[in-house]
């Protein structure tokens, strides 16, 4: 449904074609600084037509925080957020009257409700992140006062053009270490850190843009600073959570962290991580990181790291054959132009989930931890 | 935490050395028929011991329902099954009183909960799955019955060596379509169905077995005759709810559904799943499967199918220089017999999370279509 | 927190001094026709200032839907809907810089969240159940077209009082077979069916403004037509969730069903409903009701019929006193006009949240009805 | 369903002729010392059977802890309790086979489940309560650890006869004040700290014991040092879920708490808590306590106390006029010896649910209160 949280809780409501989009972010901490301006960049990276090689409609999307603040301070009090819709342009999708779109949810909203709204996929649409983007920029500052918490996500592929993201690679491991949002956008609309392979990346696109076709890509993206002991073992550990959150965005299609699928072909000799003390830490660090900063599902200080795949996006402007919901074959060509590719557009969306999930978990181990600092008996 | 599930809801408790493991099955539909000999058989096939290849432990793991069925029949009441615990022998893993073992959870449930269990990572054992599975033999006999959906889970690679999982590859495809949990067994204990692949992973588990090392997998699974119409938009798409189910499994590091990363790579030309009329059905179907049966969050009829991670096996008898819980490096060797590849022991515990999902999704849907039917304006 | 209902579930946000208050309807089944008229007029009967005997403002309280429907019918997504806040005049409030007030939330609002907003009690205002209220029309509309279920609360007392409420009492069960809304609100302000009783309301709360002072009083709720068999055994009786709904409101001191406090002094064989055949119905019913149309936690399909405790109101604007936050024994007055009694205004209020909770109900028992009848061996 | 609680979570199986019944208390923290012998005198107090005065069976109701316990000390693992029936005497209750009970759950299961069990009414057993009584005597320790906090319930009221329980009684706030344990069950099986009114109860019990028939009653509960800021706004107000918790259970009709219904008569005036500057303290208290411990749905450190009415037991011996399951008028007449007050062994099972309550939102506001500390702005 359209809530995600225990005690750090987003509900969202909206789509394409109605009046406003939004959240009520429900648990926020009192005393939190936090304005419009808090909020806005985020939604800001999340929007379309930031460059010529993505879609040029300019949505705006600002936020108006409705409640839960004071002076610049939240209240402890449910954040109510809206974005008002304003270029929707209905007619783009009429042929959508007659076809379902295929690997869209046309259908399979039509199946599920029994009824279809003039966006056909209803909350399908990418609209509905906005709310996400919105809660997770509160979440974020909440983990940067905690514990100076970094998430910054980016492209590390795009079709075949792809950066090493083996565990083991130790290139790869000094973009976890010291990647910065700032460097994700200053690098351009693809977002992908690594210079040799963004070449070839935005050739790739151009290359799909003309042939009016899509392809997809991995949005990696590492944590840096997670508090340690966060995640709940068994149904809710950490990487279940994470993992949850990230394939309830729009096109994706799977979810590694860590060492991921190459790691099922490292052996557990190599694939251990040793531990070994820290003298500047004062504690146990691992030497390596296959694990991905989660042990048992619970996070042991070390980065963070996953990566999710997103599917090449399913509205192109060539012809398709398919069929009509009546079963009739024919073609289909989206009107309108269209986003070649959508994963840099995902970067702060997967962001925000992550500081959703993070906040939460966080939260709820702060109550584990201050309640047992109370009871136990030594 | 240890419940799952929100109308279908399994809550599990038990770790390796205490009394017993077991599980509550909450919400199950009244009039149904079972009994322990409904549960047993996949309890029996997720049993460590079963062939040369895996460890020579035998746990027997009996369960007893204690509540919720009466003349062989479900009451609709909560459901209480337990396995007591018998063959633990817990001096087999003395040495974690000094060794934190790499890349299990012995350090990260120190630090989240600051005590210590005598098996080290407390929940984190395997033996943790038993409820689980427990609970999804009965969610897979309602799906049976509902839909006679039928779940089927292989391992699809050992290490390096694979079968195709190519979304495009038509024998992969055929497999999806035909394979029965009857083949996954008779094959022998590494339940992959591909002969000749199965017989070079053999030789790769001899290999780690005979280096007192491991070797993580992929375990991929099939869902045929998945009602349509589940799942919940959002958050709670049908793809987060398996994604959050797999990667709650121990030893897991991804997941990924339908053409999964490598159909990132596929141009969305090729890789949008087109409609066409299926006279048999008397419904639309889609001539490719890209989608994994999934589109926007909800099952569309069509094969859902997905691949989980899993990592090689942290517990491994050849020493590992590590370092001890207070800092001093040292060297640590498992003592005991360890599994080489934990992979294939996983097949029926996938299954009973598929099963968990899918069932509780069901009963979601079966809500909000009955009610629409009474109160939709045409 | 803010949110109540597990399928059909209801978010709010909003206080006194805020841009606007609202909420999210979630699960909401689609089809239904709904559009803002379906949903002002409970919003309009909330509202302070129908009368000379109750508090002068004028709030409006005109609700916008934002989502979740198109061309007059739901979608199946979830409802925005946003109600401004207009005329707020925090200056009545300023004395409450230097006194918290008695018996209403300021003090505990600053022990629990360590800040302070203008309003005092942030979300203890009355405007917060504007969400409530909002919500709880949909849900009404729902089970108005699911089995015709009727809805309808009224002041059954005004500090000494007070109708007769015994179970036994014939008139007092002809007014529960009865009553209407359009009954309730045609009698004036007070909202109290009998004609006699509500002679004496009106003095009794004339006396109390006159002493700048307030008086509490009882609604009484009864449901018809409730749906046989709702309500989860164990935790979620139906009473238990009414009780949790209606505790929930601001200034409620108690909850009772059926024959309630009464009823400990029945002696089991008076208070026991005998079953009879009933022909019209063509299904046994019971010759008496005390158990309030609940047997067991599920509804019987006898009328469900509760009455709830609200206090006088805390803020008067006679002197009071008390002590600063700092803790100086002062006088505080509240400035403005305040209501005597703001228990009639809880009439709609109480609907509401009846129909929250029976709403969600169903649609949970929808799901096991539906589902058994799948599996049921027999 | 069978869940209570959010962070601090009890989940119970069991009805009254399975094998046994019991729960699973997830989120209880590690470190906290605990063994049977923490737990069973709760249960040896809920148990029948300790006076004349009361039914003569002998449940024993010894549980054995399964999980989540090593060495003495909780491990912050789920606990897994048991409790085996053993003398559930099915033969008694042959006659429900022909028969719904009146006002018992017969025949409302069988509407909501469409099964019939062999005690009727499933679930609704008193037997339910062990998991309840185990899991709340868990939850007790903790609060006692975190500050102090004293429950105690008592019977205040059987039929007509009853203690005084107006909130401006001196004598009753002095119960209230001192009221133990010991002294409740010093008293003899009524639990009546009321010496006066407790000798005429015993008359009354007498009577109806005599007349084969039954009588109900008031439990009163008083929570002491209950921290400061705990229950959350709007629809999780502390006295919401009080109630939630009290209507939960078996033969419940009524929650008041403070001033309750009678607080409805008393002006604002006099009703509210004016505040004063307690030197002991140090802090801000209120002269009278009206409000029952809770403010706004916080609580504000008075004490917190409440009543729940028990309705006349349904299970009579003498003959009861009514119908069979088919519709033909009948006598049914309960074999077996019943129980004529069941409200004295109410006591337990109240301050369980209390206790529950009060340690899941101790741990919530834990969560809130320590991360404000490390995000607020000043």
């Amino acid at each position: 449904m359209s809530s995600f949280g225990t005690l750090f809780k987003v509900t969202t409501y909206g789509e394409s074609h109605c009046k406003s989009v939004g959240c009520i972010v429900d648990g926020c901490p009192p005393g939190l600084a936090l304005t419009e301006s808090d909020i806005q960049p985020q939604l800001t990276r999340r929007r379309p037509g930031q460059s010529k090689l993505s879609t040029p409609r300019d949505e705006k999307d600002l936020v108006e925080i409705q409640s839960g603040t004071e002076n610049g301070l939240t209240l402890g009090s449910p954040i109510g957020m809206i974005v008002r819709n304003k270029d929707h342009r209905p007619g783009d999708y009429s042929e959508t009257d007659l076809y379902p779109r295929p690997s869209h949810a046309d259908w399979t909203y039509i199946q599920k409700y029994g009824t279809k709204s003039s966006s056909g996929g209803g909350r399908s649409s990418a609209r509905e992140t906005i709310g996400r983007v919105a809660a997770g920029a509160i979440a974020e500052k909440i983990l940067a006062k905690v514990n100076n918490v970094e998430i910054v996500a980016f492209v590390s592929s795009i079709g075949e053009v792809s950066m090493s993201r083996s565990p083991q690679d130790a290139e790869f491991q000094n973009v976890l270490n010291t990647i910065t949002r700032e460097e994700v956008d200053g690098v351009g609309p693809i977002r992908c850190p690594d210079a040799k392979v963004r070449e070839e990346m935005v050739k790739v696109i151009e290359k799909y843009r003309d042939a009016k076709d899509s392809i997809g890509g991995v949005v990696t993206c590492v944590v840096r600073n997670c508090p340690i002991g966060i995640g709940e073992p068994c149904f809710d550990k950490l990487e279940a959570k994470l993992a949850h959150a990230m394939l309830s965005l729009p096109a994706t299609k799977g979810f590694e962290f860590g060492s991921g699928f190459e790691g099922t072909k490292i052996p557990g000799s190599q694939h251990n991580d040793p531990f070994y003390y820290d003298e500047d830490f004062g504690r146990l660090k691992t030497k390596t990181n296959n694990s991905g900063g989660i042990q048992g599902g619970i996070s042991n200080g070390e980065n963070i790291y996953f990566s999710v795949a997103f599917k090449s996006a399913a509205t192109i402007s060539q012809e398709q054959e398919t069929s009509t919901y009546e079963g009739k074959s024919g073609v289909l060509a989206a009107r309108g132009r269209h986003d070649p590719s959508v994963t840099p557009r995902a970067v702060p969306i997967v962001e925000a989930m992550t500081a959703l999930v993070l906040c939460d978990e966080f939260m709820i181990q702060q109550a584990r931890t201050s309640t047992r600092l109370l009871v136990q008996d030594k």
